[in-house]
């Protein structure tokens, strides 16, 4: 597909023995997949594996090779389990140094109560970018192409601002149709959509006991005439009692 | 770690653009984590990818190599998005075969209205077991080592007594202490507690802005004696208003 190929591409790297263990939910990954479609960046895989350096350092290799950009989420903090500016740096075969910009945030913010634990949280790897922002001054740490973003959920949604800000692309526009047919009735309506419309990403989504609608329909695009044009080639297509106005979904 | 060498290992598969869009969050992740660590299986890694069979089928190689047993989520209904029955074949390098089983459950379901879209949900990698609980009469395909899991989250978690009947082992025990330091001022206490307790793994987590608690430390293994023996040798290494007794979290 044409379209394609000049969109940019990306990777997450989800780390943390808290959400391997089902002690709390991944809430990253959808805010970054958003900002990313906003961003007009296909983001192809997502990876979590624990806290463990050498699990993370083999994963970002082989994601900061295969993609245009990666995100980290998590082990940045000061602890034992906070791994992951250690795995960048030897990932890229760099150091970890000290940043005497964070480290001088870190002291105007800690003041007195500053400590060594808050101290190696300005650890970042020799060489990162520190990616600063009107609306965000605390830097945000880029290795290469490998953002290096934190775990806890409010303080990486605020960080998606400074993503967008770098990343720039034609945002995917997407539009829905809810229908009462089963995916068994709608298959030769769909295959005709993707056959004929290549490029359009048509989705199929069963729902469960939902009280209107049976299946859900998308169809994702760079270009809005064409993902409308499909839309409405499927909904000429289906009986007209099969289509659900104003589903809450 | 001793305790670790007999346990088994896990990775988890979870394919579908919504996802990887961010129209959809992962639901289910976080509730086989929960199910595999009553079960004392180790999740190891989850690998989320895009609906195209190179992907499925390249991460499905790696994950049934390295670990014991692997799950995927999605990709298992009729439409031209659903891949994963295809590629778990091609991985296994087997064709892919109706089953005269799940055939004969899904013309007892639709009577009338099967068609052959619905004729498509009975295909399987050839040699697959189908397995069957009392309370989950509708087959769960298992190819080799790889467990082969709906997406629609109702749907996945209705799967995971199935899942429980198969795997056993000794489930991990979890406590945990709320406390009102941050991560920076707990480093010293938590370094102590990895070094004294290494078959304990002590987890950190820093809440944003919770009128609580700044920091809630975990402390997991599969003996509760251990778990616990850590867990008050931490608490007696803090100043006794560090600690924050029923927290709702």
């Amino acid at each position: 597909m044409n379209t394609r190929r000049e969109v940019k591409t990306a990777a997450a790297l989800v780390i943390g023995n808290e959400l391997l263990s089902g002690k709390i939910a991944d809430a990253n990954t959808v805010v970054l997949a958003r900002t990313l479609r906003r961003c007009g960046t296909r983001l192809e895989r997502v990876v979590m594996v624990l806290d463990e350096v050498p699990a993370i350092v083999k994963e970002l290799k082989a994601l900061s090779e295969a993609h245009d950009v990666v995100f980290t989420s998590g082990g940045v903090g000061p602890t034992h389990d906070d791994l992951t500016i250690d795995a960048v740096a030897q990932a890229f075969d760099v150091d970890v140094v000290i940043s005497a910009q964070i480290e001088e945030l870190l002291r105007e913010y800690y003041q007195e109560r500053f400590t060594d634990g808050h101290q190696r949280m300005a650890r970042i790897p020799e060489g990162a970018r520190l990616v600063v922002t009107e609306h965000m001054p605390w830097p945000t740490i880029v290795m290469r192409n490998v953002w290096v973003l934190p775990g806890v959920p409010e303080i990486f949604a605020m960080k998606m601002p400074v993503v967008m800000n770098e990343l720039s692309g034609t945002p995917v526009i997407s539009v829905a149709v809810y229908t009462t047919l089963d995916e068994g009735r709608l298959k030769p309506h769909l295959d005709a959509i993707v056959a004929e419309h290549a490029d359009i990403e048509v989705g199929s989504y069963p729902k469960f006991r939902h009280p209107q609608y049976r299946t859900k329909v998308t169809f994702d695009g760079p270009d809005e005439v064409a993902v409308i044009a499909a839309r409405d080639a499927f909904v000429v297509s289906l009986p007209e009692d099969a289509i659900v106005p104003n589903v809450v979904d």
